[in-house]
């Protein structure tokens, strides 16, 4: 048997497209952002995307980035280390440090290559890392690389301070990093931050927060930790571009020794091309957008709690959750695929969570500021003449 | 001793700072390729880019990037499995496929993230993986996952086929993974790719490439699987758009049931969002333009030979190397450091190899299509003029 064999048996995808129900891959002609979308040739209203702010489609933001190309080019072309440093990473850098009130940032080509960085630089022989069980594949992963270095890596319960605690206390030094979502981006419910900001004070661990689904959304545009109130407690965090700041690429936040550290050190900064001119200047835009709008509630949100009661209004099983994501659960996956594809052939676009892209099987409807009320008000007809179609099939298995 | 004091411990690049050599992270204020980049305010040759074919500054590449963001917009927004995927990245794997000679392709964000994700995908409990001991970080990072998983993992001496043969011989499997890079970008030497193909076809085991550094430049285009002869004998490449591409991001290529399974195994593709618009399109444009001048050998490798004869006839210690890589040895990393300063203050820059970026202590220089016979006279009168300064100093330590 050989290396691919493995690949070669892999017939999950197949099943699912041989019944009409692989909701993966769906290939869009155009934003993949916004209210609308065009899927198939067909225009679907988009409710699963993580633009939350709409700026990838925003004239400032699409201004800078073109800008940013004629000037530099298209490419970085090498590594930041060596030769694909521009001015540009530097005034985002700073721009960053300053709007969420750390010394310094450091940025990375994307989300996923910030945590894994992160993490497997600073943790190793003699440290612990803690992770919240649900916290994103990059903390794992970078969490994995740091434990082959000789870390020790434990998983506390999902959003669970008592547990982290009890850990802590059995478990002690003070060479621990705590790390967590501060978001969580497919149930949408936060991080109880100021609960584990006092009990990393307490033990004297270092916490880091990813807050790649926060940022641009919550706490005036700074994301949980200013909005629990933690500013200046939480000493790492860490962000995605690709979500609120319409863009590509992370960046993480700390204090200046810190960040000149991880700059020699962090093995996804220095063996990676530079994020490229026109991802540094979009992200950049979309940071002063945020900014220039930071006292403004965001659209995303009045959005998402009026489609959140309509839903629950209507029967749907709608969980917990704040901020622009609502999880609607479904009994199995079978009738949250064929509500997924129901939808999508009704013309709303929704994301189907099974594995690989999540635990569970439920529906994850995302809101931008692009939804203004009269295309909520078309979705919310959507749903509400399907209830026929899901909600049947809903109750008679629950 | 908390997380952090090693940060705070960590004091090589402020000392090298002090004393007016560090050499890391230079910031340009306008391409970084190219003939001509501007660093600190002033003109410098820029003989330090991986932007083999200057095309992050082609009119063609340009032009297609800022349409797809007028478009598209500037970002995907989500991971490609379930929001992120656009038209233009399926289309670009299409013709990448096409190009190289392979079923199907796959595109991840980085290339970084391309050999970390195909790696650890692969292999894992039951499998073995055997990297080539100079192997780029991004490949041993994904081995190192992938032993995390319970493959084992092992290193076969630099371009070393023989040692290779030995170490497959003494673990028999089939069940193995070879990994090498195409070109190694710090040396700028070519893997033995026929009689890697030889071995792995004799021990059943898959091949790996990852040509970052060749694709653009060698073989038509197609890199070194190409130019050794090898098409259709090596099952898995990758390679980067972060190089002569002109873009960022990277993909895999290889037969369509290994890519259906690494769409949806590999974690660095579902965790992360897709390649934003403008870099996918840019990379398209840029394997357009290869592709369009595929018969013509490009000018960076005639620039090449040329440079490497006027530093070896002016008595600079010129590695061997194939290709637009050009390393010159120092006796050590003082008087290495010393040579890229002096050659910065005289308008020329290259790059300093010392850890983190690779070992030993040699200057890479590297040539791309904008070196033309003006560019690079100039640069060679530079380094006439300093062998008084440079040139003494070596033989005396040597």
């Amino acid at each position: 048997m050989d290396l691919l064999e493995k690949c070669r048996a892999y017939t999950r995808a197949d099943e699912a497209r041989d019944v009409g129900l692989y909701p993966f891959y769906p290939a869009f002609q155009g934003p993949a952002e916004g209210g609308q979308a065009v899927l198939d040739g067909a225009e679907v209203c988009m409710l699963g995307s993580s633009g939350y702010r709409a700026l990838s489609v925003n004239a400032q933001v699409i201004g800078a980035a073109q800008d940013a190309i004629a000037l530099y080019g298209t490419s970085a072309t090498g590594s930041r280390l060596l030769s694909g440093n521009l001015d540009l990473h530097e005034n985002l850098e700073a721009d960053l440090a300053d709007f969420f009130g750390y010394e310094a940032a450091l940025v990375f080509s994307t989300g996923y290559m910030t945590n894994l960085g992160v993490v497997s630089a600073l943790a190793g022989p003699g440290d612990q890392v803690f992770l919240d069980e649900k916290a994103h594949a990059s903390l794992i992963d970078g969490a994995r690389l740091a434990e082959a270095s000789g870390a020790v890596v434990r998983h506390f319960a999902h959003n669970d301070p008592n547990d982290l605690a009890r850990q802590l206390a059995a478990a002690p030094s003070t060479s621990s990093l705590v790390a967590t979502d501060g978001v969580f981006s497919m149930e949408g419910d936060l991080a109880p931050v100021a609960e584990l900001v006092a009990i990393c004070e307490e033990f004297g661990a270092t916490l880091l927060v990813d807050d790649a689904h926060g940022v641009g959304v919550f706490g005036r545009g700074r994301g949980v930790v200013e909005q629990t109130g933690m500013r200046g407690r939480v000493p790492l965090m860490t962000l995605t571009f690709s979500k609120a700041l319409a863009s590509q690429g992370g960046a993480v936040l700390a204090d200046a020794k810190t960040i000149d550290f991880l700059r020699h050190t962090s093995r996804t900064q220095i063996f990676s091309s530079g994020l490229s001119p026109a991802d540094t200047a979009a992200a950049h835009a979309a940071l002063r957008e945020v900014r220039r709008h930071a006292e403004a509630e965001p659209d995303a949100l009045a959005a998402a709690a009026y489609l959140r009661r309509a839903l629950d209004a209507l029967g749907y099983d709608v969980a917990d959750s704040a901020g622009p994501v609502i999880p609607v659960r479904f009994p199995d996956q079978l009738s949250m695929l064929s509500a997924q594809r129901l939808l999508v052939e009704h013309g709303i676009y929704t994301n189907a969570v099974l594995p690989p892209a999540g635990e569970g099987h439920q529906l994850r409807i995302a809101c931008t500021d692009a939804h203004t009320p009269d295309v909520l008000e078309a979705a919310i007809g959507v749903f509400a003449s399907l209830r026929e179609d899901l909600l049947p099939r809903y109750r008679q298995a629950a």
